[in-house]
């Protein structure tokens, strides 16, 4: 039913090869087209790439040629995910969408333009129609629709079945970040190995600002943001995959007790069930009874690395509830959040 | 001036080692006497452990023969440093403080007792006096004291020129815990390589109430504990030496901007200074103004692993203020601390 | 066409763990008994087990009730996989025997008895004969097949092809083995986190002796050892799966040039080829050309961990040849390789 | 008595921030002079430096200005460390030489250059007498001096012994690395945490010549190297200072059993002893008699990092002999070396 040519922007770097792994057998999206910078193009991929993933680089990606990004290499693409480092995502996407390609990015530049959905698929899906107010291509075919920071993935994802239930009206975050999540060569190990960095740099006020707009609702034209206030501290610490996150939350009506919280999570309806999309987690909220979990290196890979994990949920002293949550950054927080939202498109009518 | 005689209970276990290397030039006590249990007892030292510390077991303690626990085998010390594990140290302490031997002691056995003072120079000296009150010695040379927990210390010695300052309100701290905070064997390997583990058994509520009595204030024979809330967050993470905490926090009077708080911390009056306590860093908190910092493995070891490290002190949304704090969780939070208790009843003349 | 019930003798530790996820979905075989210490027996194996595995654990297996390590508690298996730890598999391991049910088994106990074949399916099928021999059960129907070390595996495995086309004269290696190789608890974390321990109490020999007999030959009712020196010297370093090897080897008639010993490992016949087993994995032995691989992190999970790599093939000064050599250690180099062995069997006819 | 002005070039990287912390009490030799890049060049020092030492950075360095490196900056200083990168390392110590100022360096590129000695002071400090022969400088005060690369120096320190007493034939080695010995930003965490990369390139060469060199003899105005062969393999560990080597020995005159081999590792006759250089260890190689030691992270430091540790001595199979060898490599394996070749050169007389 849905068949799609896609190509991938920035298909060198981590995320890149991210997605080229996690789609070498999707059922709908196939890569025919790879983008590089000017330096890879014309080479076979197997030679422009750096390959650093733990499965073998596939053999059909391995021979094809990389073209340089520029719209008039994309024109048999039915729509293209991009991995493009922000110091040029910014004109390539806009150029690509105003070809009339549509563009699924991973990047940030786009994600607080007011008519560009930043979208997680079970948070907010209804902000997708967001694209049909873009000004990049008046034809409309032409687009960008992005997905967020790899922190603001697991915070979005359990804070939205407490919003839901309780609102939320305060938020004390501390995220424990992989290495994974600076790309490569990222992060030196001089710096990493058996240490804690205190600090990333402009990741604390992406978390706050996106939150706001995940959580947010449509109002005409754009997103009202939501306006609860998020104290974060963004920390590296040496794991591979997987940001766990310690959350403290104050909720606006305060819960009967610890397990009307627990019945929030587990009772929460999600709203892309029944869409049947092939990256969608069976049960995109896990919820952990056991103490030590979860736990980065055990956990993130569940489900494919879709699955928010929550645990350690109980009461607080100072807000209402405290629990930690994880999630995989460089799948469901950058590449394989960018896949869930072309299958939403593609399954929502917006890639026909 | 001062010179004593000392003993160490659990002189083989991890604690015990760091008792034995940071005392091995030490200018006013000299270790006469280790103990340990039943199957290192008649055995030379150097038999008896698995030395793991970076630095050469001394040559004198080396050939030391280890006697087992009891008062009568330690009759010839000033007074004994416990190092023991928390299994067995309520017993064996409550008798050497029965038997007119002072424990300064890292257990944390009695560190809620009514009349145990849980002490830190910088903090709360005048606790000190509690001794006088103890059940133990009806003679009165028998008594305990002890220091707290290994992430009580930077949280508290961070907390005091605040609530000196502002008063404090409200604490949420998560604290990201180096293994060594486990003893030895401590954490499998397994378990936290690449890793976070998001609990530690009984860390958390220990940060609460130890804090609570540090900052409190003596009241007849006993300290009236402070009443502000803290919810506190305790994960493992592989680093080796030195505890990081992400701290938020409420302030009764809030500061005019965030330069009266990095005041508060640089004006702040050390209640030790001029005493000239060996092990007593000159600057007890250091305040880095560099965002990358402090880091566990850089920094840890700072004055000797004596000094608390503060850094990230930013505004907050949520909480009036955000910052990051450190001590060494085996010198500063352990063996250290609790010498730095010995230095100081020294100098008070509690010791004569 | 093969189907057995079987038991899991150990099925707590590490070892019975892997074998639990190994054989979750097998298509020959099926756990319908859990064999563990008196104080597991009798409960449900979620209870009594500390699972490790990154995998969750089976819903199936969860329930099962635990039993004791006693032969009358396991009629109904056709075989059973010992995961057991030494101290204890040396009395168990021959009750199931003289009970007259087969036992395939990773413990170290009867690897050197000179009835027992110590086996690796690629490397030496035929000693599988030596079953008949063997003493524990006369009317012919228990008996023990035991799996190497952790490092004889990929050892043995990278050397075969090398013998065969050339003889092996000598050996040296130095191995670089993950934490995973010592169970759990295991390897403390304080011990290696930024470390390498360079000594694996009673491992050296263990190689020298097992490779040996893996590469020897049947006589009569015995193996003959290869007699060719091996130097080994086996290091703990902190990766978590797959042990890697340095080795330098003499060859009895030297190649050519390294292109002529390249051949001998890709035109290897590997004698299994043909009987489909089902934890075969396609290409036993991997050879990278990239100089920067194998790498545990990245590859010891290829080929579902079945699979041995060898990289860094090049002419060497003192010996003749050297290179790297990798394979997964609680997998092949253990439940896995435990698991082929009973495929193996199965195939062969001697489970009937 | 010995009073020298010096200057640091490539002040800024991670060899001449070593060489600043290691020179800050230096009791002969005073930093006056500072050389980096033009990027860096006119900047104060703390400005131009991403600190990555874990002592604070000296005061009256952090306010020094940094100069470019050229020798007209430079006329005030006696002679220079060098630090630099090998990409720019060759044209500018020339410069230097050729300007008449002596140059002490740890860059590899002139190490094989037939008049400039590859020194380590207790290996060969009679290659000092090549300055003499060297075509920089007629006027004959200026010249270079280089230390080896950071693996050769625990491998010629162990070896010199051996072979002083009964002749090395050939050796077998296996290194296992450091991250620190790549530089910084140097080696990507998702590279190496929990990993093992089996290839450092160049590095295996490099073993071979400069061992040669080191342990070859004088020959009128060159050094005639050895010529025993070395099969060197050099793998990358997540370990942070301290290279770890296996190594194999076959000797020309085979020793009666270990004991004589221990002998002449403990009665080896330092060649030094008795010059009282500041950084020299008290004892250059400590023989460890416990199986476990020596250990990166334990044993990297002693005697200030300048100690050659060896363990793990016992008889071959292959080889006469193997053993472990570790020295930490920033310090004895690069600055520390390159300043106790100064103050060799300096107590020799030859800057005066």
């Amino acid at each position: 039913m849905h068949s799609y040519q896609i190509g991938i922007l920035g298909a060198t770097g981590a995320v890149g090869q991210k997605f080229i792994r996690l789609l070498e057998d999707h059922p709908w999206f196939t890569i025919t087209k790879l983008g590089a910078s000017e330096r890879s193009a014309g080479k076979h991929y197997k030679e422009a790439v750096h390959w650093i993933e733990k499965t073998e680089l596939p053999a059909d990606i391995a021979g094809m040629t990389v073209s340089e990004c520029r719209p008039s290499e994309f024109e048999e693409v039915d729509f293209v995910f991009s991995g493009l480092d922000s110091s040029v995502a910014g004109d390539i996407e806009q150029s690509f969408a105003e070809a009339g390609i549509p563009v699924i990015s991973n990047a940030k530049n786009y994600r607080m333009h007011e008519q560009v959905p930043l979208l997680i698929p079970e948070v907010n899906p209804e902000h997708a129609k967001l694209i049909k107010k873009q000004p990049f291509d008046r034809g409309g075919s032409g687009w960008i629709v992005t997905n967020p920071n790899c922190v603001s993935v697991p915070l979005t994802m359990s804070l939205k079945p407490l919003d839901d239930a309780f609102g939320v009206e305060a938020v004390v975050v501390t995220s424990m970040q992989s290495v994974s999540g600076a790309g490569y060569p990222g992060v030196p190990s001089l710096d990493i190995t058996a240490n804690v960095v205190p600090y990333i740099g402009g990741e604390e006020s992406k978390v706050q600002t996106e939150s706001a707009k995940l959580l947010g609702r449509l109002k005409g034209d754009t997103t009202e943001f939501r306006d609860f206030p998020i104290q974060a501290t963004t920390v590296r610490v040496p794991t591979i995959e997987g940001h766990l996150l310690s959350v403290s939350v104050k909720l606006e009506q305060p819960p009967s007790g610890i397990e009307e919280v627990r019945q929030a999570f587990t009772a929460w309806d999600n709203p892309i069930d029944g869409l049947d999309l092939p990256s969608s987690p069976q049960r995109p909220i896990r919820l952990y009874e056991e103490e030590r979990y979860p736990q980065p290196r055990l956990h993130a890979d569940r489900e494919g690395g879709m699955q928010t994990a929550v645990g350690r949920l109980r009461p607080g002293t100072v807000m209402d509830i405290g629990y930690v949550t994880m999630a995989h950054n460089t799948i469901r927080g950058a590449a394989g959040g960018a896949i869930l939202n072309g299958e939403l498109l593609a399954a929502k009518g917006f890639l026909e």
